[in-house]
């Protein structure tokens, strides 16, 4: 697995910065013959658009998908698909006064150690705006996905700050999740975590947040058993996106407090299948699906970009004073990342796939 | 990075299951000219072996490195390095009655679901037997990394079941974590964990635990900015041990709690060079190391193997009643799991490192 | 490497049709600081483009080098780089009556039996229009590789049909392998060339030739010892460009007549340095540069498309004839395979040279 | 693809140098339940001993196979296969002289160049003995192969120095080419090629030549059109095998001498299947398989080692001459190098064919 490049036989490539031509993603590996339509990938792209609602960034994105290869009469070719959104002008003045300034938390310290240089522009190959990429992959790989099974993936916010939702699993429709602009299921919760979010921005603040996603219908014997569990490929995947801090797969940390008599999960026969009664496993055993609903939950970290006044440093080594004077920020992730975290899991699902049907579904 | 190598540049393969005539590894990449000892890689092992001490299996693992390629006159060639440690002749009648039962939260079923067989005496490859050559790969990494930097790692269990340490960073040594059986630097805690993994060893259960680890003195710029942010394939390589249920990097879970006014790490000047003022980004920013302390912590589910009696199915898919009769396993498996963290972790350091040195280092 | 991806540091994947939007590279993998320079590149397009002579297809190509990511300020970022030319508007229709047919020695029966599918209009991605791709990945090769070590790397046509050019290898320059339209630096070889090139064009049929590369001053330790052995690395990237058909190494079959004795390069010592009397080992011993010139040849088999009726069948399995009526194609494809064989190769070394540097540059 | 692995799908890593304790290979993604055997592997292993016959090395090898890892009761597991063979006890001793001696054309001045130290007993990782891993990986890939279709591959010498064999395609059979030692189906030629050998052999010298392949009954849509083209990973893995010095599929370099419609292979109609009427291709358009015999020849040197005193330098940059005192060599490589070929072209084909279904046959 290479730098920008993601999956073994599903291998998604993503390149651009966020002031650069555009960004975008190549996915070599791509079965022909899947239709393929802009306005399906727009369409998604939306739900990660910034200026979706009063809770997010104010900026204007309108994503206009272009598909420069690899599709040819609305279907794929099995040669590498390429999809872009170009990035709309921006003005470099406007990042001109960021130019030789470390803003803490983000990565312009990190990428001038690394590179000696970095695109100032507004945070480079840094931005979040790569993740556009990814989430035009994903619906590619969901697309894929259903011809193979009945999948069905729900994600959603579960805590924005201190406000944990409480979630009945069994409840939860994509309907409900964007039914408000958290994506919170649960009506109560979401209203309190759209209420702090706006509190928040209102300070010029940001706070921080935890994503849920359940997977069904997903076949079993998914994962590799040792380096690439699936478990160990989903944290990939999910600790690759921006602002990440923790991923946790079934029953995570509240796992390390159980004793082995509660956590495991008993095999039964439920209507007429291997089943098991409880799934603090969350779906994954030894690395390997076991046909049960796949459950994990990835921690955001406040956005680092604030409007108040941080100490920092410069790159001629002086502390400073830094004041954003952007007005527009994302006082929370979490709306916003969960098409992002959804296109991961989907790309990282649909690759072990085809890894599964190479070595065992040969004869 | 496929299914049983890790890495990309120091790479690698384990191969051997629980029963089999031997389990081992291959460090395809490794520099030439580094001293290899198969004693101090068994002295490593000796960490990770059952029959440690009381609160660990009591089977006797006396394993004997074999250098079975890659070195010549005590050092290595820069051709692969194969490292193993011979199986003892296990009878594979003890496991007989195991034969065609699924174990709850084993991964007997999922290999059959897989792979349509597997090997049923004592886990096979799914065994944590297959960690030993973790281990002796990751003597081999920690050599390497000491000539490149002054790296200091200290890896330790901070909560078994409901007893969580509290840990002052500053004043964790190797000595502290050694000193007693759990490998918890904090005295009090580390006795509260051993009587608490007495009593659910007394009642035939498991308890599981967190592990976290602290890496010092390495270098900036290690990591890739996009999927292979260091941060995610730290998730990754430590989410492919057995037993593992989450991962978190700096504030982890905490951090999403958070204001980002709080969370964000404040660059300062200390001692001429550029430090951060606190460190929830937990020494990664943007995916690549800043040259702070890296601090990560890692959730271990209760052990699969209890002495209970337990529901379960057959292969023939009736529901049947497990008893395991085997008397010796872990009833927590984080003590052990310490130096298989601290591998996974130096593997990782190495391996970036190298992937730097290639893009950045040449000219 | 994956199928559309070459190289594992510095990693090229190619996109595009010939007639889709456009033909494009990423490389992941470049060294930031790199001046990048689209006229510098557009210069090196036309060395490959059609419409430069007599003796090419006179299908006019204007290639205009974009950007869309990876630099900034005119230097390379190390973030991926993504070079692309868009294609002209091609009308579809003129290819309308190719549509169902399979063109005798070309791709279309074997990419239906592949995908499925294919783009019928004028080769899709089996046309030579993806080497431009590959030409402007191999302008980057060359510009990093100079900063590396003292490269002088010459291409030249030294055969076409029956008639081979008797060449002194240190008479070459760059300046008389571009002196003339077939680009052979022997004077008389290449009037003789032309004339059968041009012979061959009015009979509507085409002829192959055979190129030769030299590569002086690369430093010794490329290559790795087993599987990736420079010679075979360069022959898989050399044989991946369409129409070849051989490839050779130093002596090459030639070797195969000779006697140790005579084949074996004796080491001398050569003003203060190791070198060897003769060079038929071409440059790699063990699969190893061993610092003497590299030298190597390609064949290339004439072009399928000629202007003759040929046998054929089409998709609904009839035997059918086929006129093709476009009046435009390359009546031998050496002449502009020259610079896409110096990439193959160029972005080869580099590869190399960067995975030499991460195992053996550490300390 | 890393140094010491080829394949991605069907990985195989060899590891091994000719004296240190074993030479072996790990297969990982090699599918379960194939039967496995060592008497199988060790048959296939006496093709490519020493000792074999007159014309080859005296020195007597008796490869006897370990199965270390990834089968239990008689079959492949899934898990990685690693397989072994142990070296003979050597005595070092012998090899003393050669220590700081670079030998003519042979790996020991570049592997020094590369890593700064080689294995001097007797060629180290750069001996043929680590052929000895890829023909068991070979017979494995072979079993998986005759499990998907009814391949039949036939490898035969068709050259030695400048001895030809004439070949009559059809009537080509395994038993003809190990009818003789040689390995060459056209009896008069092994005659004289035999004769040829022994009186290099008698001189203390050696000398090349050419074997040939052809596979058939392999199913169309094998390969991957840019990069990975089935012609070029057939190159890799020949130009892999030490002493190889040119590849050609189908016409070769003689194809360079053709014109188009003499090459261009119609397609006919042949009992109900779409057939070539020629097959310059060799089975291979556009990268892809076409179902026709894919044919392919590959050059190899004569051996480096000779009994002769060469001219050559030592380690200190002197110019010494060096008599080689062993008297054992393989006067001429070809006999023992079919089963070689033979295991690169199956492990190439097998690869292939899992990328493949990966990709196509999902649905």
């Amino acid at each position: 697995m290479t730098a920008n490049t993601i999956g073994q036989n599903f291998r998604v490539t993503t390149f651009g910065e966020s002031h650069g031509g555009a960004v975008g993603c190549i996915i070599d590996g791509c079965p022909a013959g899947i239709l393929i339509d802009s306005a399906e990938i727009e369409k998604e792209l939306k739900r990660r658009a910034t200026g979706q609602s009063k809770i997010t960034s104010q900026r204007k994105e309108v994503d206009k998908v272009e598909i420069l290869s690899g599709a040819f009469e609305g279907r794929t070719l099995g040669t590498p698909l390429t999809l872009l959104v170009k990035n709309k002008d921006a003005k470099s003045s406007d990042y001109e006064y960021l130019k030789d300034k470390y803003r803490p938390s983000h990565a312009d310290f990190t990428y001038n150690q690394k590179y000696g240089r970095r695109a100032w522009t507004g945070g480079g190959r840094a931005s979040a705006r790569e993740t556009t990429a990814r989430v035009m992959a994903g619906v590619i790989a969901k697309k894929i996905l259903k011809n193979i099974c009945d999948i069905e993936i729900l994600t959603y916010v579960i805590q924005v700050g201190e406000e944990r939702a409480n979630i009945e699993l069994d409840e939860i429709t994509y309907e409900k999740i964007e039914s408000n602009i958290i994506r919170c299921p649960e009506e109560e919760s979401s209203r309190k975590m759209i209420k702090l979010i706006e509190e928040v921005k209102r300070e010029g603040d940001s706070v921080g947040g935890v994503i849920e996603c359940v997977i069904k219908n997903i076949p079993s014997g998914l994962g590799e058993p040792v380096f690439d569990k699936l478990s160990a490929d989903l944290a990939h995947a999910c600790m690759s996106i921006p602002a990440t801090k923790g991923f946790e797969i079934g029953s995570g940390f509240e796992g390390a407090k159980m004793k082995g008599s509660e956590h495991n999960d008993s095999f039964c026969i439920s209507r007429g299948n291997i089943s098991t009664k409880t799934n603090y496993s969350g779906g994954i055993q030894g690395g390997i699906s076991n046909g049960q609903n796949i459950i994990l939950r990835i921690a955001f970290k406040p956005t680092s970009t604030i409007l108040k006044t941080q100490e920092t440093v410069n790159e001629s080594g002086e502390e400073i004073l830094l004041d954003n004077v952007r007005g527009r920020h994302d006082p929370c992730v979490v709306p916003r990342a969960v098409p992002i975290v959804e296109s991961m899991i989907l790309i990282t699902l649909i690759d072990h796939h085809m890894r599964n049907v190479a070595q065992n579904n040969l004869f």
